[in-house]
């Protein structure tokens, strides 16, 4: 008998391979899915069954992938939907996975159909609960998925599934959700890898409320809504483009790189000390492991990536555009920035400031604009006074508000976000720029007395 | 943060690695250690600590071996023994490894030191219990280890740990203890291979005895004990022998191995197929498979060991030899079977009897010794009327109810232990010897209208 | 720059890769191109070029595989004959990689449009020759493809290739074949992995003839030629169907693969001892190492296959297969003939006869029929004096030589080949059959007193 | 059979195994053995000899590692040294490793003893010949390495093995030498990966002298010489301290880091563009490209060494280190220059200047430093005309001649070695440095229209 979780990092994204006498099943396949097939192929098990908890819109869904490798069956939830793949699921339905069976608990509430799947023992004991977007350690799924307008409704399921559907099963049955911490599908989710229903109700806050006003009160929230998600819906539904392989990502010499420049999106994934040295222009700076996140706010589906990044980051990099549908990939930089600059090719720069020379900075009074772009959760972790919040997602909805003639220091924990303002600054125009090498977090481990 | 599991196949032995923040620890580490160095590694974290739940008896613990590497230090119970290395642990101890804390618990009736190690959660709540050999899935750990003297004293003190000290952490505490199924350091553990206090209080046996009477009269046993377990127990309180390296099983042409012969053990863990058709005299017939559970019951320290084997299989084999101390492997025989064959050496074979001709066997009345290695354990799921039994592990202590003169069929489930049982018996001196292909499954399957 | 030679184990094929700046080009791919791509990947390269020395007759080629994943353009020889794919080749031609100049020398003989390409090195020097089947380490190419017909001038052409195109290239180049020893495209090619012109001019039989009467004479044969050669003549002039993904090779239960057995070809690649002692009924014994070399004459491309062999060759055996055309696999058997025979399912033997026993065989005078397996050129090796000889790819032709009534026993140099006829004859119907274990290897090396 | 070369980069040492019949041989091992291990391993053989073909003065030799290990014989050239391992070789003197026959034949001037092995294919032809440091391909062996005394001597023993013992053997020979381009044992090593004695013949420069006396003119030179020779002579005929196993680099946080700066030397082998940009006070510059060249000249062996790399470049530079001796290897900035940073500790940076400014600067005839660090055989690809030069290695011996009042810009061809000089020299107390991306490559490619 195999359980298995598989962690994609950066979206924070589980899912899980069972499997037993030769059979085996996915719940909420990722679309890069040759760890499924390598692992139950280890097993000698051969994947017959895949299953969705509901239909994603923080990443596109293997399901498809697995069916044309395999074979394999496709179930779904939110079945009202027009699915162009698959089967949809019935409350309670059952299936058997050699001695192990799994019984399909409606739990609405992220979406009108999601379920969650309860996962017996081969002797039949309640077991794990796949519990989707449902449930989280230490969060729940978000519910403003359908609109402010629906709201309050799809709170109201939530509460009813998390409080009447999952708690009943007992404290001792593991959890196993969709997302881990750093998802943005949970705003709060907690780092205990792995926990149970009785951790949950002991010590995730959301089970901490005394009544479903408080829980609506709590949960009932806008949150932010990355532009592709509307893509991942479209396409969870018409079901993702089949791969058949994961796609070479070709290397480009600078002179076919600079062919392509004009057309293409750039993005470079270096850390931001490489980055702010030396980039092409036009580039945006995502280091590698907040590129699931960004990457769906600030690119688009529409134009060619390029990439700059190490060439040992390329699977990684490819890996997580496709789980995001971005298919669309030209080619890296073979030669990296240093063969770009050995080219002769033009280089720019965004100065990087030390957290002694910001500090004298800040004692200086020089005019210059703080631009915090942290999200409204991590300011209880302490900031500067004086700067101005503009959650970085919102950035480019918010430009009118940032000077172009002053020097513009874009602040964040560690910088690496800073360094992604400043490209999308720098990419509509600002040249005044600069970010601090190690952000708020420099500030508070260095000790200036001033501010904070 | 990581948290990791390691299964020892065969041994059905867990490990775990925990990392957070730079910082690594392993509890029970087996002689291997590869794997957790380059996990910690991988997770940039060095190992600073290791801990032992208990002086083990079923395999070499590998603490030396990750202290020759790292510098780590090595943390054991048991402190009333004469270990000779690392440093005793105290009931209510406790450890940081990054943010996470881990607290010692004294849970002796194992052994009489037995510590089982709480680990919190990022945020501080209780998150897993690292139970050792005090509480499996499904059963409990043996307590008959110290003699039959000690059983009930150790018993109780196994009553006290798990109902007075496991039991009160609360259900939805994930549990993770040193074996899972097909340990030979539990009686019946559960396939449940993650597993919740809360499960265990429902569904382990063991858990639903009505007081400490009912609980020493089930399970104050005197189990069976391999030969091995005195060195183990001797070597885990030396400190076992550090390897440095894994160690390379030299491939051995067919006349470097004749020569070898006469003064090693030989194992061959091919299928009983293959060692049935054609094997090396003398050699015994131990599955890769099942290596794990029977070196330890037929092998002794004092020879060098050869072996016959799938040059894919050298890896595996060399592992779970090292695991159980066995460190003398002199090498294999490069060409297999077949180049041995091919060099015109003598080969023996013992008789497969396929289940059709076997249940014409059955009805013809001949004469006939049919002798059922299983465990008692085993005897429910059905067997032959007329067969003897023997436990395996006891056949060579009762050579003498064996007949020479007619043929001696071994029985098991599969035909596994059957093979290994002939091969003892031929190296004896017995002759007259055939197995049934498929064993008792093939029996039971076939539907042989006979008997049974 | 990167210079690698990749070797297909069995078929003895060997293909090439080179890289330079950042672009690579493959010569004579084979269809499971994984490799390929990933070592271009590795070296920053992207293959932009593919080039075939001549139109495969014993395998298919990953041309268009290549180019589907790459966009690489294809170039292939024999420009006379219907391709449906690529570009065909000029003499002369000369194409750039990176600093490396390829140049087409048009080298007939083995097909009339073949083509060897001469590689230089960085500096400009000639360096290499990829000589596809035209000169092989120690032999040249087979001239007898296009039949009887055509023998002599086919013949005449290759020697003018060898002798007035190779040979004044000069000794010290080196010599890049497209086959090493073991080929079913040369009859006698040497072990010498890596070799020179100069090495061939010298120790090469083909070049030590002395006139071209002479080469005719002694290179102008009709050889064996494998059935599935027809296949492979008409897909490499199509283009092999485009894999995408590796298939996977599913594992069946006992009961799944039982429901297959009546309409599919049952390949068993496990060794000779393991098939003779058990196997299924109608199953062929193809030793996983003689599968390239057998698969072809043996296996039909109507019905679909089934696979007995061991879990860790699957990968192997699949990419054996497909080299070959056979892409309708459906699996194996995953719990092996353990698993078989534990369901209770049918299991066949053929006996094996050990050297000792078949020594006491042969001096006995008892009747029987010695099957001499081998090829021609083996016969000088020695053998038995009674054995009548049919070459193991014609007995199906002479079935009607062999006879029922006593038995049978095949015979090659280890036994695995004997094997093979043993299967085939049992399929035809023959009862009555033994194989001697170790074959005339283990005769030779016994030291019997009688015949040979 | 097998033969296989290894080639350690940047260091560009090419070592073999070859291995037939179940026996292998390796010829010039480096210290980290483990592929020659499993290479055998997988082929079923076992390393029973290793060959040198000299006394190495560029790396540490392996050869006690490989004896540890497996238990070979050691036979090493140079007899008249005191060796303290292993068995000295006669000229003419043969083994067999399976089929192969190897055979010694004395080539000196590299060293007294140097020795070449004449490996024979299974047929018994003369085949492969290991040159060592006798011929390269495109250059022959430095014959410096005893001083200028001995310098001619040397030479004239060299010519003599070149032309009367090495061109002998024919132009179909392939040649198989102990270092390829790169090297710093030949000045100008071809990039032919493989080559004949017939190319050498043909195309080495070496072999184009036509009398000894214009051998010794062009060859009788005393070239750069890394301070780390004499420790790697002295370690060769002692034998290389045993490893056992690749040791562990350690994970370092900021604040563990921090402490040991002071007593320990810091390589940062991060790209020019990081390195410059941020950096800690003190580091040396360099890419882990060509650390296995520059380490030897700028670290001693009497201080610990600490690392600021990419994680994912740790095993690398573990192995350049332990092949140059370094074993004092205490560990590396776990977090990265973003974790220091983010701890708030100093930051130190070094200005890049890109081609459009630092062309403007040529212009403009303010006061600078042009600092070219190339070695004189570049200088022949172009340069600055008022660039002073100081050839990296001999850097720290003529800062007296580096202004500090003026900035000084290193210059080399794509700045890596720029970036190493400008931190030796920051080191050394320099403070107005800057370095231009991309070295003279961007400034040709530019096309700057001043100066050059």
């Amino acid at each position: 008998m195999l359980f298995k979780r598989y962690v994609s990092e950066g979206l924070a994204h589980y899912s899980y391979l069972i499997a037993d006498q030769g059979q085996a099943a996915v719940i909420d396949p990722r679309r890069d899915i040759d760890v499924y097939l390598a692992d139950a192929a280890e097993d000698q098990a051969h994947i017959t069954l895949v299953f969705e908890t509901h239909r994603n819109e923080d990443y596109l869904i293997g399901s498809c992938e697995i069916e044309a490798a395999t074979g394999a069956k496709v179930f779904h939830a939110d079945k009202q939907w027009d699915y162009q793949y698959g089967t949809p699921v019935d409350d309670g339905q059952e299936w058997m996975v050699g001695r192990l069976k799994l019984k399909a608990i409606h739990t609405p509430g992220h979406t009108p159909g999601s379920m969650s799947y309860l996962l017996h023992d081969p002797d039949g004991n309640p077991w794990v609960l796949f519990s989707g977007d449902a449930l989280f350690s230490g969060d729940a799924g978000r519910v403003d998925l359908l609109g402010e307008d629906r709201l309050h409704e799809m709170a109201e399921l939530l509460y009813d599934s998390i409080f009447n559907k999952i708690l009943p099963l007992g404290d001792s049955v593991l959890l196993c959700p969709a997302h881990g911490a750093g998802s943005v599908c949970g705003a709060k989710i907690a780092e205990r890898t792995w926990s149970t229903i009785g951790m949950e109700r002991k010590y995730n806050p959301i089970y901490q409320v005394q009544s479903l006003q408080a829980f609506i009160e709590r949960h009932a929230k806008m949150l932010d809504r990355p532009p592709y998600f509307r893509m991942m819906e479209k396409l969870n539904l018409e079901g993702a483009p089949v791969l058949g392989n994961l796609p070479i990502l070709k290397p480009l010499s600078p002179k076919e790189f600079k062919e392509l420049v004009s057309e293409a999106q750039i993005v470079d994934t270096r850390d931001m000390i490489g980055f702010g040295a030396a980039h092409i222009g036009g580039s945006l700076s995502i280091l590698e492991r907040i590129l699931p996140n960004y990457a769906g706010w600030f690119l688009n589906y529409d134009q060619p990536i390029l990439f700059v990044c190490d060439p040992d980051s390329v699977d990684g990099v490819v890996r997580t555009m496709l789980r995001l549908g971005f298919d669309d990939l030209v080619g890296y930089l073979g030669a990296g920035m240093l063969g770009w600059g050995l080219a002769g090719f033009p280089i720019e720069s965004i100065p990087l400031v030390f957290i002694d020379a910001f500090c004298e900075l800040m004692r200086s009074g020089s005019d210059k604009y703080l631009l915090d772009v942290r999200g409204k959760n991590e300011m209880s972790n302490g900031g500067l006074t004086h700067a101005e919040h503009i959650h970085l997602p919102e950035l480019l909805e918010h430009l009118d508000d940032i000077p172009k003639t002053i020097t513009v220091y874009p602040l964040c924990r560690s910088g690496s976000r800073s360094m992604l303002a400043a490209s999308l600054l720098k990419r509509e125009g600002w040249d005044n720029l600069a970010v601090l090498a190690g952000g708020l977090g420099a500030w508070n481990a260095y000790g200036c007395e001033f501010d904070l």
